[in-house]
């Protein structure tokens, strides 16, 4: 019997694995146009934690219900739709299912042979796009610069500090454990980091590790790291809003040292990025990052929970930082 | 005898006649080279409030025991200079002082056949040039978008509004008085206005006079506004930080709701701005605002406070919002 994962109720503050309920489903075959596809692997990420919400954003909300969706890599087992065949592997926005039945609409087939699959939900996929575009769009580096990047060994963090490393700046890289830190620079060749569960000042810590200031702070987290990088920051620095996990589990308001009058000060810009704005320019940047990637410059991380049931708990402990690089799940 | 006024203590909060000082001074003969010049329009404005801190910022603080300085139009009483003559009218970045001695670098000749000199301090100066240069580089002004401006019937505001006009926007103004929201209606051409005094949910005032929601914000004041804007922006939203009033004479670091979170929902932007980072661009903007002026489509304020001795009282009456648009001293 074929399964998938529903929304059972809305999450108040940290996911937990009741929010989440299994049902069992049956799958009709699949008629003209249709394919039946089954997961390979399951992308979590942050950023489902808001669509868990009822509340108006970029992205319509989970109804609770219905299943979770999120970026899958599927292959193909049956096929009644002319551009795709049986041993296909795709990608696409699909529900987290064991099988399911699709149009055939907004699948991107990949090609195994310039990376393996599940890469394609992370170096390759969104995380990676997420990385290379905010840094082209936004970040504009220039050789020399200082870049600072915070959840340094998370999925898109390990490839912004990568990217940084190609354009020739000085990489400083902000993460939760020594390890973390160890690992940015050994595998990764950040030039340093701060490990920001141990460093009490981190203001004092930023402008050790960055002595001639940030000029590019690519933030996935928000929050105090980001009122400690603001005090930091250069003449004309940009600063990249790319996430908050730091601030997407509170309930209330968040709020802290207001940013305006530095941002006057300094002729500085922050900037939210959202890769799905920019949907047009994935192929370039997927060719782009291949290359990298086949060239040996760019390295990447996963990690991979096993087995379908597993797949709240693994989106759970996103938030537990309990993941290097990009959190998967193997259906 | 010529006077000057001095820095005599840093404000703490609110500034105060009691921080400047009044000296009699003599001024030697001009050299070779130099001018004798004598102040005749003396530019009062929010941003010297940061001067006075010791602290670094984009401009170096004033000294106490020091003349404060601003922007100046003065006429040439004697000449040593080749490029200056007796009569002459320049502006130029210059002490508090009633007549003084210069070298004659950084000033610039004004014309008075395009407008009275004291327009050299507002609408073909520093506040004209602020609302071109910002709109400009930040704002990108698209035709129907929805413009909203705070601090709207002063100096950078209301020409900011009538540049939205020019380009086809609709355009919102946000003050401190019924006269002055009629006023911004009447002689600038804003489409409404909302008196934040008398309003007591502004977000909900901002989402009713910007129906369509706010694709620019061109924000002179920061805090509580700011923040209430932030609920009503669109997709794509420029905010503009060109100045941030309500909080220059807070003594402790202004805390308020974070702002990455809805930046990031809406791949928006904020943006400092700081017209000196573009003096290469002066004199194209000064040519664009003059012949908007000679054409009658731009119109500007001006509160003309008479004598040199009330200067510190014009300075300390911006922060009590006295001025309707540009403020200055007759000497």
């Amino acid at each position: 019997m074929d399964k998938q994962i529903i929304l059972k109720k809305r999450p108040t503050g940290k996911p937990s694995e009741s929010d989440f309920e299994f049902q069992e489903i049956e799958n009709h075959d699949p008629k003209a146009g249709e394919v039946l596809i089954e997961s390979k692997y399951i992308s979590v990420d942050p950023y489902l934690r808001g669509r868990m919400r009822d509340e108006e954003s970029y992205i319509e909300p989970f109804q609770v219900g219905k299943p979770i969706e999120s970026m899958i890599v599927a292959e193909v087992l049956k096929s009644h739709n002319p551009t795709l065949e049986k041993g296909d592997h795709v990608i696409g926005m699909l529900d987290w299912k064991t099988r399911q039945i699709h149009s055939g609409e907004n699948l991107r087939k990949i090609d195994a042979s310039v990376a393996p699959p599940s890469a394609y939900l992370g170096i390759l996929g969104l995380t990676g796009l997420t990385a290379y575009l905010a840094l082209d769009k936004i970040g504009n580096l220039k050789k020399g610069e200082t870049l600072l990047v915070s959840g340094a060994a998370g999925a898109v963090g390990s490839v912004v500090g990568q990217i940084g490393k190609i354009k020739g700046c000085k990489v400083v890289g902000i993460a939760g454990s020594d390890e973390k830190i160890e690992h940015i620079q050994d595998k990764f060749g950040f030039d340093s980091g701060i490990n920001y569960k141990t460093t009490e000042n981190m203001k004092k810590a930023i402008k050790e590790a960055c002595p001639d200031g940030v000029d590019v702070y690519f933030d996935n987290v928000g929050g105090e790291i980001l009122d400690a990088t603001l005090q930091n920051i250069n003449k004309a620095a940009r600063i990249i809003n790319c996430g908050a996990i730091s601030i997407y589990n509170k309930t209330e308001t968040p709020t802290g040292p207001r940013p305006e009058g530095i941002l006057i000060k300094k002729s500085a810009l922050m900037q939210g990025f959202l890769v799905r704005d920019h949907m047009g320019e994935f192929e370039k940047a997927i060719k782009q990052l291949a290359t990298w990637l086949q060239e040996g410059k760019l390295k990447y991380d996963e990690t991979i929970v096993d087995g379908f049931e597993n797949t709240p708990k693994a989106f759970i402990q996103l938030f537990e930082g309990k993941n290097t690089g990009k959190m998967l799940v193997k259906v």
